[in-house]
C-alpha cells in the first residue's frame, strides 16, 4: 500500500499497474476509497477489467457510483459477467439499463431464470442475501455416490460453490429435507446412505425472513451456510457466512454513521461542495430545533434581564437532560435490536429508568445546587436550578425510553431520528422548565 | 419464548423446565438477559448444567457475572468442562480461582499445555480468538490417506473440529505450508498427493495480530477458518468465522453503547441503584463540561444583561458547532477504522472538512442572521450572531477532525472520549466567541 501511494505521488505508471495487479478486490476497494475522486479514476483505469466487478461489489455507495460513472457500458458488462447472482442483484439498480441487458444476454437461460428469482426478494431479506448455487442430493444414495457427484459437478462447472460446508438433501419435488456436512462426508464410511447420516436439526430459512434475523441465526448457531426455501418448502438457494458478515458490518456502519446524520455510503473524500450539500440538511434540522429552543428562551427574556444568572445556568439544565436521555435511548435501541424487550418487561424497564433518573437527578441537583448557591449567593435560584435539573433528567429519560419503542411501532429507524427528537425535547423542555419556574418563583 | 414468558408469569415450574430443555444456549442467554435479576436466577437454576457453560459464553458481561455468582463452584466446574479452550479462556478471569483449578485438574496433560498456550495471548489478538484444535497433515500423503486419517480422528476424538473447511499442511517441524480444502478432498481424485493440490495462497495469521485486523482479513478474503502460527511459523491453532462474527458484533455493540458512556456489558435490566451509580460518572463528566461553559457565560453577564437577545441566541451557536463537529468526528473515526486514512490524505481531509464547514457556515449563518435581524430588529447583533456561527462551525469541524487523529496516536478510544471532548469544546468556544464578539461590538 505504501509503495503504491509513493508510486501514485510520483506518477510512475508502470509500477502502479504492477502493484495493482498483485492486489485483491477488497484491498483495491479500500485503496480507491482512500484516494481523492481524481486519483480514484486514474487508478480505476489501470485495474484489470476481470477484477472490476468484484471491486464494485466491495466499494461503498458513493464511491461505487463514481466508479460506475467512470466506466464504459461495455467494460461494466464484461466486469459484471463473473459475479455471483446475489452480487449482480446488489448492483442491478446502480448500473445503466443497457449494461444489465448486455449481462443478461450473456447468461444461459437457466441462470437468467435464477437471477429473476433472486431479484424478486428484498435486498434486506434472506432471498436478497442468498445465492442460487445450492447443491442438492437425494436421500437414498450412498456417501460414495455423493462424492462421485461432487467430482462430476466440479468437472462440469469448473468449481464447487464457495464456502461449501454441506450439501442439501431434497425429495423428488425439490423440498428441503436436511443437510449432509462435508465433514461427515470425509470421515464416515462411504457405504452409508444419505438418510442415515443427514442432519435434520437445522430448520431451513424462509426466503422472506428479514436479514437481521438471518444474521442472528448464523450467530446463534455458528453456521457457515444455511439452506433457503420458498413458501412451499422447496430449496431455492443458500446463504453463506461471508455475506452475513458483510451484512453485520454494514449494519454496524449504518448505526455509527446515522447518529451524525451521515450515510454508510458516504465517500470520505468526496469534493467539498457535494459533502456540504449532503450535510446541510442535517444541520438545517438541528437548526430548526435550536431555534425552537431559542424561541422558548425568548418567552422569558424579561426574567433573564432581571436575573442574568439564569442565562449562565440554563445550558447546564438542558445538557444534563440530553445526556441522561441519550443513555436511555441507546440502551433501549440495543435491547430492541437484541429482541430483549417484550410486553412483559417494557414497563418494568421504563420504571427502572425513571428510578435511575430520580436517583442521579437528586444527587447531581444537590451538588450543583450548592455550587450555584455559593456562586450567586441566591438560595431560591439554587433551589429552582436543582429542581429543574431533576425534572429535566426524569423527562429526558422518559422520552429517551419511549422514543425507540414508539419509532419501532412506526417502523422508523430510531438510530437516525431518535437523537434528534430527544435533544429537541430536552433542550426546549429544559429551558422551559427552568426559566418558567424562575419566572414564577423568583419574582 | 412467548409460552415460556407465560409459564414464568404464572410460575408453572414443570412447563418451564420442559420449555428450557428445548432451547439452545444462545436463546437461553437471550432469555436470561431479558429477565429481571430475580427471575433470571430462578430460570438459571432450572437449566441443565451441561448447557450452562455455553450459556455463560454467550451472555454479556454483567449478566454473566450475576450468573457466575449464583452458581456453586462444583456446578461451574462441571459446566465449563465441555467448553472449547478459547471459550474457557474468555471466562478465565471471571470465575473463582478454585473453579479454574478444578477444570484444569480434569484435563489431560496435553489439553492443559494447550490451554496455557491460548492464555498467553491477549483476548483481542489472533491468539485470543483461536482454538487449538487445528488438524494438520503432511505434504506427501495421498488424498485418500487424508480421508482415512480424518475417519480415524473422528473415531478417536468422537467428532471433528467445528467449522472444518480445510486441514492445514505442515512440515516435519510443524511449520505451516498450506491448506487442503474439504471441498477439494470431496471432489478430487483420491490418488493425488497433498502437495499437488494444497492451497498456498493464504498467508497464515500471526498469533499476535490484533483481532480487528483478523476480522478484516476474514471479511476481505471470505474465510471460514484460518491457520494461526507463532513467530517461528509453527501452526498453533486456527480461527473460525463464528468467533470472528461474534467479535465484529461485540465491537459494533461497543461503538453503539460507548457514545452514551455505556458499556457493551451493561445489563439492560440491572437494578436501579446499580445502574444509577454506573451512569453517574458519565453525567458527572458532562456536568463538569457544562459548568465550564457556564463559567464562560458568566464572564459576560454584564453584556447579557444589556442585550438579553444574546441569551436567546447563544444555544444556537453552540449547537450548530456541535452538530457539524460530530459529523467530522464520525466520518474520521470510521475512516480510521477502515484504514482509509494515511499521511498522504490526512491534510487533504482536514482541508476538505474546513471547506465544507465554511460553505455550510456561510449559508446557514446568512439565513439565521436574517431571521435574527427580523426577530430583534438589530443589525449589529445579527452580524455578530452570523459571524459566531461561521467561526464555531469551522472550529467544531477542525476539532472534530483532529480529535480522532490525535486520540489514535495516544491509543485512546475515540468513540468514548471523542464526543465528550468535542462538545466540551464547541459549547465553551461557541459561547466565548459569540458573547466575546458581542461584548466588543455591541457597546
Amino acid at each position: 500500500m505504501k509503495a503504491l501511494l509513493e508510486a501514485l505521488t510520483s506518477n510512475r505508471r508502470e509500477s502502479i499497474a504492477g502493484l495493482l495487479a498483485e492486489m485483491e478486490a477488497p484491498q483495491l476497494a479500500d485503496l480507491l476509497e482512500s484516494l481523492s475522486p481524481d486519483e480514484r479514476i486514474s487508478v480505476w483505469d489501470e485495474i484489470d477489467t476481470q477484477v472490476k466487478g468484484d471491486v464494485l461489489v466491495e466499494a461503498h455507495g458513493e464511491v461505487r457510483a463514481q466508479l460506475i460513472e467512470a466506466s464504459t457500458p461495455d467494460e461494466l458488462a464484461k466486469a459484471m459477467q463473473r459475479l455471483d447472482l446475489d452480487e449482480l442483484s446488489d448492483l442491478y439498480d446502480e448500473v445503466p439499463a443497457d449494461v444489465i441487458e448486455a449481462v443478461l444476454a450473456g447468461m444461459d437461460a437457466q441462470r437468467r431464470i435464477r437471477f429473476e428469482l433472486v431479484r424478486e426478494y428484498e435486498q434486506d431479506s434472506a432471498g436478497g442475501l442468498m445465492d442460487v448455487d445450492a447443491i442438492a442430493v437425494r436421500t437414498d444414495i450412498t456417501l460414495a455416490m455423493v462424492l462421485g457427484y461432487l467430482t462430476l459437478y466440479r468437472t462440469e462447472q469448473g468449481r464447487l460453490p464457495d464456502q461449501l460446508d454441506a450439501v442439501s438433501v431434497t425429495d423428488l419435488d425439490g423440498r428441503y429435507l436436511g443437510r449432509l456436512a462435508l465433514a461427515d462426508l470425509v470421515s464416515l464410511d462411504g457405504g452409508q446412505r444419505v438418510y442415515e447420516v443427514m442432519d435434520t436439526s437445522l430448520s431451513p430459512i424462509l426466503a422472506t425472513m428479514p436479514a437481521v434475523r438471518v444474521a442472528r441465526l448464523f450467530e446463534d448457531q455458528n453456521l457457515v451456510s444455511a439452506p433457503v426455501v420458498d413458501a412451499s418448502g422447496r430449496l431455492i438457494g443458500r446463504i453463506t457466512v461471508d455475506d452475513v458478515l458483510d451484512f453485520v458490518r454494514a449494519q454496524a456502519d449504518h448505526t455509527a454513521m446515522a447518529v451524525a446524520g451521515l450515510d454508510e455510503d458516504t465517500d470520505t473524500f468526496a469534493p467539498a461542495l457535494a459533502s456540504a450539500r449532503r450535510r446541510a440538511v442535517w444541520l438545517g434540522i438541528n437548526l430548526v430545533n435550536a431555534l425552537i429552543a431559542a424561541a422558548v428562551i425568548g418567552l422569558f427574556d424579561a426574567t433573564i434581564e432581571r436575573v442574568v444568572a439564569l442565562a449562565v445556568l440554563m445550558p447546564v439544565v438542558s445538557s444534563m437532560g440530553g445526556v441522561a436521555g441519550t443513555q436511555s435511548l441507546t440502551l433501549v435501541i440495543r435491547a430492541l435490536a437484541l429482541e430483549h424487550i417484550n410486553p412483559a418487561n417494557r414497563w418494568r424497564l421504563l420504571r427502572r429508568e425513571l428510578a435511575v433518573a430520580a436517583i442521579n437527578g437528586v444527587v447531581w441537583a444537590a451538588a450543583v445546587g450548592l455550587l450555584a448557591s455559593a456562586w450567586f449567593g441566591n438560595t431560591n435560584l439554587s433551589l429552582v436550578f436543582g429542581a429543574a435539573i431533576v425534572v429535566n433528567l426524569v423527562a429526558g429519560v422518559t422520552i429517551g425510553t419511549l422514543i425507540p419503542l414508539v419509532l419501532e411501532r412506526l417502523r422508523i429507524d430510531a438510530v437516525i431520528a431518535g437523537q434528534v427528537l430527544l435533544v429537541a425535547f430536552t433542550d426546549t423542555f429544559g429551558f422551559f422548565v427552568f426559566l418558567g419556574m424562575a419566572a414564577w418563583f423568583l419574582r
